[in-house]
């Protein structure tokens, strides 16, 4: 033990993602919304068996199946046990929901891998994704042009004999002054879908007040990175490359402000936009795939999310 | 190690749980539903004041908020980060939300004890409960008269020195042959709150189909126990008492099949009805309040949830 944490060996033994097939144009860029036909359950099974198929092993070799989504698919079930549905009738592999938001598959990764570690799993599949366009609010035009539906999914196993691959660090806080800065107010319990009128409506939109949540990181933020580093025992020079949630442009403007220049971060939102959960692991597949990262590079996860939550993950690939 | 599993040497420091206000009466039996005044992250709150009172700690002492409910208050964000703003403001408490639906809070119990063995968190405050009558079609009589809203928490910790509290064993398992036969098919992203028609109203009230569910646990249900007590190197004789997801009246049709007698369980089905969620930890609360179950004792809490998901795990109390 290090740091006060186990280190935990686990690997990311495969990867895949999954755009959704529509797209609109705002000011020159695109972004990605589900067409008719289209269901994040569809694009979910995608990346998951492109995951499936990087690792080299079949749906029967998962222990556990997690959904790390930000937004349900429906009321009840959770959204793992309608993957399993999908991908897993009739085998007994367990499914389950990890939610922090934007950084649910972070969060997902820091849980599972304690699971892993602890012996209670050999192999999770971790899926992330949302249907940003369900909730887009057409009048608020700096969400409603930032979002992109997609999924991405990993294989998260136990390292090898002979390898390296590790988690060495991670951090969680969540700043509730912001709890409602980013949100969707109805939709669940406390405002159900029976309650809109027209009246009401815009509160069954996601609802994002960029300003405010800004701010609160500006202020919070930094003391919040040096304080990972530190307590990681970690430079940012070591670090081969910060995969940070795709939240807005905001990031060229937020990464220096941590002391990340631009060639030590992936920046993919003009590309995509805002995937919501499934940001980091599309970024992280992206990188992966177009060889920014490899074996034994310690590479950081991070990122807002809302609540509001705050993730940092250190990890040798 | 023994029976593959790592014991997990972490213990219920303390338990609280909270009704709802309001009573509708049923064929002489009262269901509790929330008053106008109240929501659930008031009866939330109410039991995790009373979970960290019981285990003699403070708010600043947590580690993780972790909301093991059934439901969503809000879309977005989690549970446990508006359960944050309640209770924690200003502290840097990390706030997650683990769900498998009804069997949420074993599942969460599961998971937590693997980050506390390994080094991650040293003490968890779990919440569960849901708001049932958000819900619930008044033309379904079978789900409408069964189910209360309530909430209970608890907090788990790092077993002390000369305490001998464990988790001995834990399973769960996924059959999702079964994921429609419990569920709000709307409100999420899959048939959102904006779809609401005249025609389509009843896709966003609770279905259950109470036959299908004793069918499919029929079949796999018994088998599920014998592996699991298997495993475990248990007999039902050693266990101090069973504290079964409290899901109808066909408890008392179920248990017997698999092995456990009317007076190896505890039910409260006619007291409280089903408090989803809540269910498991409000039982397991009331059974340490009254004595039937003291330092040392075995307890098995086991249930079957949406999904259709199972859970098994054994602790030493």
């Amino acid at each position: 033990m290090e740091n006060g944490q186990i280190k935990r060996r686990v690997k990311l033994a495969g990867m895949g993602r999954a755009i959704a097939g529509g797209k609109v144009v705002f000011g020159g860029e695109t972004r990605y919304r589900l067409t008719a036909g289209e269901t994040l359950l569809d694009l979910a099974m995608e990346a998951a068996n492109l995951a499936l198929g990087d690792a080299g092993i079949h749906m029967e070799d998962v222990d556990c199946i997690v959904c790390a989504m930000a937004t349900p698919l429906q009321a009840i079930p959770c959204n793992a046990a309608l993957i399993h549905e999908r991908m897993a009738k009739g085998l007994d592999i367990p499914a389950m929901d990890i939610n922090t938001t934007c950084t649910s598959f972070i969060s997902a990764l820091d849980v599972m891998s304690c699971m892993i570690t602890g012996g209670r799993y050999g192999t999770v599949l971790v899926l992330a994704g949302d249907t940003a366009s369900a909730a887009l609010n057409p009048d608020q035009k700096e969400s409603y042009e930032l979002f992109s539906d997609g999924a991405a999914a990993c294989v998260l196993t136990k390292t090898g004999p002979g390898e390296d691959s590790e988690i060495l660090y991670s951090r969680q806080c969540t700043w509730s002054e912001g709890a409602h800065d980013t949100q969707i107010r109805g939709g669940g319990g406390l405002m159900p879908a029976f309650s809109m009128t027209e009246e009401n409506r815009t509160d069954y939109y996601f609802d994002m007040k960029g300003i405010k949540i800004l701010r609160l990181c500006g202020k919070k933020l930094p003391g919040f990175v040096e304080e990972c580093l530190a307590e990681a025992g970690i430079t940012r020079e070591e670090i081969g490359l910060v995969v940070p949630h795709q939240a807005s442009k905001a990031l060229d403007i937020i990464m220096p402000r941590l002391g990340f220049s631009g060639d030590t971060y992936i920046n993919r939102v003009s590309t995509y936009g805002n995937l919501v959960s499934a940001s980091v692991p599309n970024a992280l597949c992206e990188a992966v795939q177009e060889g920014m990262i490899r074996r034994g590079d310690l590479v950081l996860l991070m990122g807002t999310a809302a609540g509001l939550t705050v993730n940092f993950l250190l990890l040798r690939y």
